[in-house]
């Protein structure tokens, strides 16, 4: 979207020799981040009904990421690469922390906007990641099965793209993985967050491509 | 900046009900990240200047940054709380990692870039890390410099507004911090990306404020 | 116990000059790890048989030390002081991992065995830290619970000594909290791995004390 | 050792499980921890003259230990796998924390304790790692140059086997590296304190073995 990213900002991240490609890695992992009824609704929306069913929800933009998720899902189920699952535990009054000063709604989501889209539910034997906070590494043994998977690079996706999607790749980018963020499999509720945090994302972290793009380069790959 | 976030993300952000403030806590630290001539220069020049001297500067808008990072730091000197200094420590080859893939010259920049800016220049006694990723906390014992501190609360200042600063802020917030972010304080290479990454910090994840509030704010504050 | 550690071992440690006192915070908070029935048996029983029940059961050492643990929950209860249970999670097959390697039998306790201890189970608002690894901080959110709470020291208590007591107190002492270990509040499955562990924590990390002396002791630290 | 370890232990260990062998794995790193001269003293002394010189010093089977470090560190260097040193950094005043509390000498070791012992000394582009806690990975990069470097396993070396080698081993075993433990080639102050930690990793963390058995079951693994 060249009409959010202003050429200033465009020229000067050139200038300064950010955002070159980082490529794929030889054993991917896909991270599908939030994807439950509390971001997506139990149905497609507009934004402003969404947020009526649960505050987090970021309206009809999901399930056009869904959708896109679902392809990456089903080509890593095919490939045998791991899938993990961080998600959004529910609430209890002892997790309020600075979370619950800043945002006090997500305190009270009904327990409906915990279960997962059904689009792109766990199959028995992916990974749980119970979490607390935006990145899926803080505060999860995240790493751990990561090692345990012998996973040299991740594919982010899910919601949102300026919260759980960027702490998750930032923090993924820390540890050296290659991290690719597909920019139509993730979501968020304002298209100029949306974008920039992208944006930032694709100058410093990650390569940011769309889905049609991250899966031609993922069957690629060779399976394990 | 009205002009840089949009009516819509506004609204949507106020009508999913993030963004209360968080406050002061009762002993706070002062986090001074990067301000080091690699982002600021030795003077202040335009930004397409500055990033001939070194590409990671951010130029003049730095050196406004460092002004108040000033005020900030007399008062904590003279309330006798924490300061501490989360620095780039010069790049060995062993650090290229996912960095230098993604931004190649980030690893030749030369020795005099990693000196600390004047004016913020650590006093013995103040606590230096030296840090290889975006947020303050990771790779890095700042954590146990805190608990063994008694802080409650952070003040985060420095550079840049979408990288190390954000990812230490998220870091603080995940860990239950209290966190203050001076929006005058840091600074970045485009005006776009500061102020939406200010936005996203303000709504999610800190209190957002000129240093002139937060200097009035933390004057209330009782020395320890 | 003298006999377990010998005249060698202390003379060394004396003179290389370990082992201070850390003395108590202002602000404790109290770690109850593991207590469940996997660890303490459904009833006291010898260990030999203990382990009939569950494999991974101390025995009834295990109900001695319970008993310490309930009078230090008393107190810490009474004086409105944080209380935290991380706590063994039930399996799954994704969890096996490099632990399923060293002790495969440890994936197969019955679910009985996740059930805490009645005489110290955890109340309403009390913390709840589910794990997967030794140390109570390791992939779990405990950091941001105890920033939460304020606390600057932490009293460790439960099984196993050597396990994830131990890895506990090494990570609390890490970053920097005043750490406390009950002699008689903890507890292991071997006599000798027992007690050199608690000279470790002693030598090292932590006070070592009696319940009893650490009830007086607490008793002095005001109430918030 | 049979004569430290009793039968009620060893049989309680087997009773229940414990003690598996995790292999090795088709990547090994090797971490040599702190061996500096603060831990060997400069020349090999029995440990009442060697404290003399640096109180940390744990005299000579330091230089036993050095002995068979060399041999693995020959191994790698010529496997071209990953070498990397975690090493005891000079304390800043502001370092002291629960440390200093607890072992107030360890703050002033002279300057020439923290050379490295140079039969072991680092070579260029081998992966330093300063550090202020037991375990290497604490409040280090470490996690991030195993994750560049593709290791999916590690071979604990150095000093002391119940300070940073056993701290260091917990946290690699729950990470899910498989991780390695020459017993030959750690050492401590204390021959009790060596053997039970010995023991306990090798029951639930690593698998311990000698240097000769290692370097045997290494050869066996093809180089990249």
């Amino acid at each position: 979207m060249t009409e959010i990213i202003d050429d200033l900002t465009r020229e000067r991240y050139d200038a300064a020799g950010f955002g070159r490609p980082v490529g794929l890695g030889k054993r991917p992992g896909l991270l599908i981040i939030d994807v439950q009824y509390r971001t997506t609704g139990t149905e497609p929306r507009p934004f402003d009904e969404a947020i009526q069913e649960f505050t987090t929800s970021c309206g009809d933009v999901a399930w056009d990421a869904v959708g896109n998720i679902e392809r990456l899902l089903k080509l890593f189920r095919g490939k045998g690469w791991p899938v993990l699952y961080p998600y959004v535990a529910p609430k209890k009054a002892f997790d309020a922390g600075a979370l619950g000063a800043k945002v006090p709604g997500i305190m009270d989501i009904p327990d409906k906007g915990y279960e997962f889209h059904p689009a792109i539910a766990p199959l028995e034997g992916e990974i749980l990641l119970p979490k607390r906070h935006p990145s899926a590494f803080f505060g999860t043994p995240l790493l751990s099965y990561l090692v345990q998977a012998g996973v040299d690079s991740l594919v982010v996706t899910g919601c949102s793209t300026s919260g759980c999607v960027r702490g998750s790749a930032v923090d993924a980018f820390s540890y050296n993985y290659k991290v690719a963020v597909p920019n139509d499999a993730v979501y968020d509720r304002s298209p100029l967050v949306h974008e920039v945090n992208l944006f930032d994302m694709g100058q410093k972290y990650a390569d940011v491509l769309t889905t049609s793009e991250l899966v031609d380069a993922l069957e690629g790959v060779p399976a394990p």
